[in-house]
């Protein structure tokens, strides 16, 4: 079953094709993320927070429309997408797409990005989308689609990632490692419209965009 | 001996006060970092990276100044900015604040935090600044000057730190742990002016600032 998460974050950074996002089994929203699902036409089916940034009147139309509330305290250790993800892992998803995690405040896009690293959440294949890019975190395997030229860039979470190959990128890795804090792996290239990557051991973290300059 | 390092990203994200950062020993400009220097009204010292970025003209201007170069190779493992810091270390800089290395491309940013926490770069106290946050890669303590409602954000990025202490924020941790993943250590609150915070073990990104809201 395939969740398509909608976090709080800011508007403009949300992907352009919002109908195709919309075609998943389940429309999750954290808290604000409700005003983003509205601007890209999407229906929620469930709401996760404190709700503290929806209005009466748009509860109300809400509940009409058969959304579910799982309403938290808003002094709480977790943020509102780390719940929706508690929620996914709770319900059986298996695949989940996040959106509207990425642009604004730097604190809350990094924690996001860490966020999709965490092990509770391992049962998931999780992938973030901004307007421009795609993330992955990668224990085992990723197959990105793309167009020739765009950029790929590996980053490592882990202290190292061991035995990473690579097909279809500019800079091949055949079984090498890489250590976090290095940029060696920022920048790889696509040689063609798909590229596949596997690592024997390590948490990676995998991210597609736009070529550069 | 502290070395201001200004690396090549967007220019709408520079600190505000050039002028001050620029009463540093040496200024050294990781490559298009020349121009965001320019732009502060600062003379670099020193321009390290392959100078794709640089005209004939402006390069004998710098020369003419006094500037040195060392110039590396464009297809090459480590970022600018990588090497400007490992210039540093050679250089036996003991504090270094880095500019210029946050807005732009979502890799470039996260890679370039991560880079901060790179033990080849332990030996020097470093702080990312951008026009409105401090970043601090923290293996031991640090001390946050700010103003009372300004976020600070505790992220990790070891699998675990643990041994937290703060002094002068709203939630205070007196020795408890934080795990790499979940969020609970996002969006801490300044009570004053002064903020301390030490850890036993680990490595923590420490993020100072606007409120939020």
């Amino acid at each position: 079953m395939h969740c398509l998460v909608i976090a709080g974050g800011v508007a403009d950074d949300l992907p352009a094709d919002g109908k195709s996002l919309g075609r998943s089994d389940v429309i999750v929203c954290a808290d604000g993320g409700v005003h983003n699902a509205h601007r890209l036409g999407l229906q929620p089916d469930v709401v996760i927070g404190d709700l503290d940034s929806l209005g009466d009147e748009e509860r109300e139309q809400l509940q009409t429309a058969g959304c579910r509330f799982f309403v938290h305290p808003a002094e709480k250790n977790e943020t509102d997408l780390e719940l929706a993800l508690l929620w996914c892992v709770q319900a059986g998803i298996s695949t989940a797409t996040v959106i509207g995690a990425l642009g604004g405040r730097p604190d809350h896009a990094v924690a996001n990005l860490l966020l999709l690293t965490d092990p509770r959440f391992a049962t998931m294949q999780l992938c973030l989308r901004s307007r421009e890019w795609e993330v992955w975190p990668v224990r085992s395997e990723v197959t990105i689609t793309g167009l020739a030229g765009d950029t790929v860039s590996l980053i490592p979470i882990s202290a190292a990632v061991d035995g990473i190959h690579t097909q279809g990128l500019a800079y091949p890795l055949h079984g090498e490692s890489l250590l976090r804090g290095p940029a060696r792996g920022v920048s790889n290239v696509m040689l063609n419209t798909v590229a596949h990557l596997h690592i024997e051991s390590g948490l990676l973290l995998v991210m597609h965009g736009p070529p550069q300059n």
